[in-house]
């Protein structure tokens, strides 16, 4: 029985560095960090991520459905999973406050990421390996499939699931050796200088990475300097990812990669406005053999269901968090094997790398069934806050042994940084 | 100068009555109410709508936004109208919360509206006629064109607002003599036995309205039991719009109306979820001639460009602080023109037909420039608790001739519907 759901304010002063600077965010790194007390002795952990001001708002919204999760038990959660993900998400009040976006449906991510978290922490695996383990029938069970039947079906699901099965062992034996690929983000933020671009490039490409990705979408001479700069430096096979934020319109997009086309960038992620699916479509054919990349901030399912059926982007990247918990990933990790598009998911931020490792894991166990094109995107910060934080070998993740999400907080972090009162903030 | 920014939580307890009942939403009726306190003895307000339980969420964003307005004058906004537009939709930091979506852009809407009520009283005219008699370039300055360039460019709208002002006169004498048509929305809510429906409907037509709107999305054949009853007492010539309030996906919407077909709808509104743009654009494709409309939880200027790109709507709702307030606003008041779709604005709920009101005549003197097609959405429910109310003759909106946007809150409705202090919640 979960008998209670704290809720934390949680902020890192990350804005005073320039970490994390891009062409439309600067923000302190934060949580809002949902807990639920049961009376097993385990607890469940989860958040969603924002940019720092605002946090209180996500907060607000997790108290305002709180009341779908306090006293329940994990067995009654998860004998109906849709209900009670739509107790959530088609809250018939709270519903209009999004409908499944923007806070609600962060905050809605929040408490079903806990809830996860708290069934796995309570089988003693990693969520990972319980997704993976998971029956097929059981697994469809907890995808929603409202408005988006006429992309995937439960039986597609289910076929793609069944065959997941073939060769898993197989794929988990040399996760657990080699780990799972990854790049590295944390070379080129547009709040840093050429010449610690330069530096923070050769020290990644002496590290082992052989991806790596800047942002644009300054002025486009700076971007196309800047590119030059890491293209020199990793030479002409380690792959450069461009990530624009979203800064530009859909022709301003089409016109600047005709510019940076000579650095052979790998894709080009957020172009354009997140919720222009369109504009996207347009922006992949212009810009093909480069990939379009996007979904850090797409709202929902429907949002990516349409990115799959319109052919705008050749990598999906999921975020653990955006949309409403595991449930909503699930239905987009089978999407994208029914499209045959590669997912990449974001991370970065705080606790993001925690989360998406193992729906990274799980998609490639289970799911998609291949590495091509797969990589974990990883950025080195604030990882010391964690439990159980990411651990990396020559640019590649290592796969998480402890039960749960690796959502959890230590308590020490959530004290000091607690906003406003937590010591960091007097 | 803005010299603070006050924001109440007020709700009315609608829920009880079943008004306002559709397939998704059962809502006590709700305003985030924005007051801009000045030292010119004049407030702005401004609201932006919930349904109830979260309306605590929207105000800790406007709280969160405030920053960006108190402290500021009317007429330095006005010098930088796009900048100030962009403090708020595009804060570094909260933008993360949307971006331009949800909770933080309903906030948004509500500072913005506000912002627009305060000028318009300072002038001293109705917020209609402070937009109609604006210069075209000073209401193009007004517009944030980033990400919708690739459908409407800033020369574009200036064209279309110059050819507006051809006729303008004749046209408000128009509606000073006639009124804005209008429908109603009051006699089909799923709340409703049968026998209510009937009585309601028959009510209403010998009231004179000639376009009724009911809710479909329920069990199928409820709804074709429920359209024959509205069919039978309002005869072949009066038009019949169905709301289905996005419950159906994609193919089901389309396999729906292939049986409400023969009570001859005008429109289907909301046929699936608000964000699926490729899929409305499939259901109009096969529903056609009925034409398929959306908008009251379109989230911004870019839902509504691909809407309009994808050839997905025949007629096109707006709402006055769902997005961002009045500049987003005149964004897709002009898109629709360059598209050629009618503009019908969604309201009900509380204080939107006040607002929306002032967006139709705007549209209707100075950029549709003709009735075809167009009617305000009306419900009769809680204006008496405005100022300001809508008031209406023979199904037609009377011209607002007050100055301001008609926004204004009673002080004692304020005081009597505060949640959770005021009396009708203790």
């Amino acid at each position: 029985m979960i008998t209670a759901l704290d809720v934390h304010d949680v902020r890192f002063p990350t804005a005073v560095a320039g970490d994390g600077s891009d062409a439309i965010n600067r923000g302190d790194y934060s949580a809002t960090y949902v807990s639920l007390k049961t009376d097993r002795g385990v607890e469940g952990a989860g958040f969603t991520f924002t940019n720092g001001r605002g946090n209180e708002i996500t907060c607000a919204a997790v108290r305002a459905l709180a009341h779908h999760v306090v006293g329940r038990s994990v067995e009654e959660i998860f004998a109906s999973p849709v209900a009670f993900w739509r107790s959530l998400s088609a809250d018939v009040q709270l519903r209009w406050l999004g409908p499944e976006k923007g806070v609600i449906h962060m905050a809605t991510g929040a408490i079903v990421n806990a809830v996860w978290d708290l069934r796995a922490k309570l089988e003693g695996k990693p969520l990972w390996r319980l997704l993976a383990e998971m029956p097929s029938d059981e697994l469809v069970r907890c995808v929603d499939f409202h408005h988006i039947t006429d992309a995937l079906t439960p039986g597609e699901a289910t076929a793609i699931l069944d065959k997941g099965l073939s060769g898993m062992d197989d794929r988990r034996a040399e996760l657990e050796r080699d780990g799972f690929p990854s790049y590295t983000t944390s070379v080129g933020w547009l709040g840093y200088p050429d010449d610690k671009v330069r530096a923070l490039t050769r020290q990644a490409y002496a590290e082992g990475w052989r991806a790596m990705k800047m942002k644009v979408g300054g002025p486009i001479d700076d971007d196309v300097r800047r590119a030059r700069i890491i293209r020199e430096e990793i030479g002409p096979d380690a792959l450069l990812m461009m990530d624009a934020n979203q800064v530009w319109d859909v022709d301003e997009a089409i016109a600047n990669m005709a510019r940076l086309a000579e650095f052979d960038p790998y894709w080009i992620e957020e172009p354009t406005h997140a919720d222009d699916v369109l504009g996207h479509a347009r922006i992949q054919r212009a810009v093909a053999p480069v990939r379009v990349a996007t979904g850090e901030v797409a709202a929902n399912r429907v949002i990516f269901k349409q990115l799959l059926q319109a052919e705008a982007i050749g990598v999906m990247q999921i975020d653990a968090c955006r949309v409403g918990g595991v449930n909503e990933v699930l239905a987009e990790i089978l999407m994208a094997a029914k499209f045959g598009v590669p997912i990449c998911p974001h991370a970065g931020g705080v606790g993001l790398c925690e989360l998406v490792q193992h729906l990274a894991v799980f998609d490639y166990l289970r799911v998609g069934a291949t590495l091509e094109g797969r990589m974990v995107e990883y950025v080195d910060h604030l990882h010391e806050h964690f439990t159980d934080p990411v651990r990396t070998r020559d640019g590649r993740y290592l796969l998480p042994t402890e039960p749960g999400y690796s959502a959890t907080m230590k308590p020490a972090s959530i004290a000091e940084f607690s906003f406003p009162e937590g010591p960091a903030w007097r």
